[in-house]
């Protein structure tokens, strides 16, 4: 436990789980407060994001609910990154029998009452943002119901999966360009810093020295992004989804600055970009200019990767 | 004169003067060897560019033929840059009575037929591609017929005119796509670099010092530009055109790298933004991935802001 | 009543009043079954629309719930149509107070339930598509469970906002896109025949005859939209949304044909049209071509004129 | 001859044979005073189509040039109408040697020229637009010095490459929206009504009869056409480019009626249709307006298949 419980943020966490969404859930349970998970389709289908959101927080022994949510984009076509997580999600790690089961299948639901009923909540959302989205549609005021949103997607310069569109944005450039226009400000833990933030061979051993059922977990689902990002000539593994929740319990560790972004809808080579204007700002023409938001642009590589590691050795 | 005349790279400057433009006629004049100078509509009007390159050579006296090119842009509606060259292109500098006149007013006609004539010729156009690609529609092996093209326009990371697009490549982007897919490769000397080639009082005074009639004519042209750029806060002036000229006759100074560049035309927010692919290689679906083209990131900035100085005075 | 209970069809109507959307509950109540009505922001805010729902059931004294909807559209920004239907959205008809009140929030939830308990519904949606596309999000198989779907909006060839686009389409375009594209087959009443079917002075004199509470009701709000019509120069008004139900409940007075029709989201002219493909099936190619539709586009315009007015008069 | 010389109107017509390019060619040098053709990549490259219109002058032993023009798009990818027009453009009609060349290989020049050097000139401009859109780079002014601009292509109803566009505008769409915006008022002979000019059995049985060697060039061309449409279950074949020439030299024959036409470029399912507001003029937002064009909806079809048929018989 890295500090008291009154003083970590309460997290409500919208996950794809994905292997860093797997670890994220972790982190956000031993440095935050957990108080709830929704699932949305994006890594994988919805039926396997559900189940490994239940099966993550069953290893760990987490009381939290599980909350199901969108099973597609709200208007975008359904993609996934099966060749990243593996076609259920988690790689190839041996799981338990499932023995718990979704307290809802309505996370937007969940999120709208969690947000009224819980003071100064943080929503973290680390999957594409068709929940967020669909919340937003049933409270207009959700944004100012929370303490916090910050989200594990987009960047100001680059992608992933095109040149400059990251996968959660564009697998639901929709519902993304919603939560950027109406939900400001939010943060962005985009590509920017969480190319920054590499988990390695050292951090495998770590977890395997540890030898805990979490940790045993978290070092295979380490072991299988790392032999995926070795197939792309990376001696490293970003886990993202994790350094955006680090951002949330520790954000001393990262730099950042306020600019306007809005979401690309309509280019041939640009959806799903998070056009992000670093421009000065007497240079910006404020009534053309979308709103802002907090653009997260490096962090304490070391200590964040310490914090995510800790999280699986002790929870 | 910087080097022997056989080694200087034979150069036609395609330009929109523009004070940053006129700047760069008199670098390529005393840097390289100048064999034409075509105009395009751009910073201003094809009738004040036009103007402009010719006094700009007659005050340098310089022996170099001037064709007019296109009075618009090939879809795109006119725009200008006016607010920051002034009305007439070269702010309120005082200049003499034109004695010239254009050689032809047909600058792609004469882009073909240098290309042909002329071995080895770079081209540098440093306003938006209408001519360019104009020419290309005329001869499509343009581009083979090259010593070298090198462009000042686009960026991989950010722009002036929007959040992500340079003045250059907006002002026409149908242009600029077409030479970005078919006059590959060509060496883009963008605002990544430009922005980091800042001159300021500490040039106006050494070229005030030179006291010549083009040292006098530079030295307003730059106290213009940075009374321009003081009104944004800024206490020095990319003069980006001079920049791309030094990028062809003194290469060894400019950092590089190759990468698929793309010129987006459909997007709400990215329309003429020059969508470079900094991904590693092995990331990229060489199927759908524009040509590679030399992206130039940086510069020895305190040599080339010398070379800009040395030519005004020099000449 | 135009024939005995068990006969009529069963119909839940989603709009937006709205004059015609006025029209069309009454009518929808004379001549269907009406089990509830959902209203959406469109025509005017959501307030009012809800609000015109509601006093339109209370005039009449019909027993039916009213379930408000979508304050705005999917991502779209807000537009409306006060220019024709007044800034509250029933012209300057004079209204008695409201003793009624909404019986939800929640229309989505309330369409989901409702395609559930009640067998062979048919949902009759005449303004934006809003909360039809957000109830499919929550339930996809929702058009399974209807006996029919029958919009009004757009049109195969020519628009009213726009050159091609008609408002409930363009108002909310994503909206409409998920509603074609998961919804299909859809009846689209659109532009092509709601033109046919025009009310004048005829028609208010007949309802002016009846004198009965509904039918003045029914009287003023035809003669407002008869004199903003007037002002474009037309001398008789299309009541959109009443011709759609009437389709719904008189199809054999109407014309139609099944073709694809896709919403273009994109263009720069075009975002919001029924992109609707009436070349012969063997020039069309199936693996690209969106789901079809039954087009409607002529109709038995006397037929159908009696019925509404009837519509009015005799309930 | 249907009249005579001095009251024939003057003709440059832009092609791209294509089976009824060769028609047409034949229909302007006889219903009209052919004074040049020029030739455009189209229906297949500008190799054959410039070969193809080569051939038809030579076969009709008229005294005309050709002058060869754009091989590709000005921005679009190169397609092409094999599948409708034969790998080489006239099918498998046996042609002779081919024993003339072309008089120049730059179409826009050959057309400004000759807007300026003839009086009362019709451009009829029935391939894609490229060489038309260069001419008004090349000259701004060509539409004043012309009497008639007259295109074959697009309409305001529906398409024949997608559901809403015709081939001729979807080749080349960003020279149509040159040429619609810069070139107005133009005569669009368009799908509306060139597929109601359809020719078949009848008529190729008329040209056999007369057993001319154009006659049975033209059989054997008309022939070639049905048979492709009789593939798609069409019993005969519109000959849209004879059609458009007829418009010119018959203009009585035709119902036309002035409205605004842009071409959409950014469309996902429109782009390259020629979008087209007959909304009432009162409805229609001045200041957003594009261009008015005549649109050309029907015409007599049998008199102008008579007169299509009668060149060929007569030349």
């Amino acid at each position: 436990m890295t500090s008291d419980t009154a003083r970590r943020p309460r997290i409500v966490l919208d996950c794809d789980p994905g292997l860093d969404d797997a670890i994220a859930i972790l982190t956000a349970a031993h440095h935050g407060d957990l108080v709830g998970i929704t699932t949305v389709n994006g890594n994988v289908g919805i039926e396997h994001t559900t189940h490994n959101a239940l099966i993550t927080a069953q290893v760990a022994d987490l009381d939290v609910e599980v909350h199901r949510g969108a099973a597609r984009p709200l208007i975008a076509p359904t993609m996934d990154a099966a060749r990243i997580h593996g076609a259920t999600g988690l790689g190839d790690v041996a799981l338990p029998q499932l023995r718990r089961s979704a307290a809802s299948d309505d996370a937007a639901a969940f999120l709208c009452d969690t947000a009224r009923s819980v003071d100064d909540l943080h929503l973290v959302a680390v999957g594409p943002l068709t929940n967020v989205a669909l919340a937003l549609r049933r409270d207009p005021d959700l944004r100012s119901r929370l303490g916090g949103l910050t989200i594990m997607g987009g960047g100001a310069h680059g992608g992933n999966v095109t040149s400059v569109a990251e996968f959660n944005v564009w697998a639901d450039p929709e519902a993304a360009a919603i939560v950027f226009r109406e939900a400001a400000p939010l943060t962005m833990v985009g590509l920017d810093v969480t190319h920054k933030v590499l988990l390695g061979d050292r951090e495998v051993s770590q977890l395997r020295s540890a030898d805990t059922p979490v940790s045993r977990f978290a070092a295979d689902l380490l072991q299988y992004a790392l032999d995926r990002c070795r197939e792309f000539g990376l001696e490293a593994a970003p886990i993202h989804d994790a350094t955006a929740v680090i951002a949330v319990t520790h954000p001393h560790l990262f730099a950042r600055s306020s600019h306007p972004v809005a979401v690309e809808l309509h280019g041939e080579r640009t959806r799903g970009m998070t056009v992000t204007d670093v421009r000065p700002p007497a240079a910006i023409a404020a009534e053309t200019a979308p709103p802002s938001h907090e653009v997260v642009w490096d962090a304490n590589a070391r200590a964040v990767i310490d914090l995510i590691v800790e999280a699986s050795v002790n929870t």
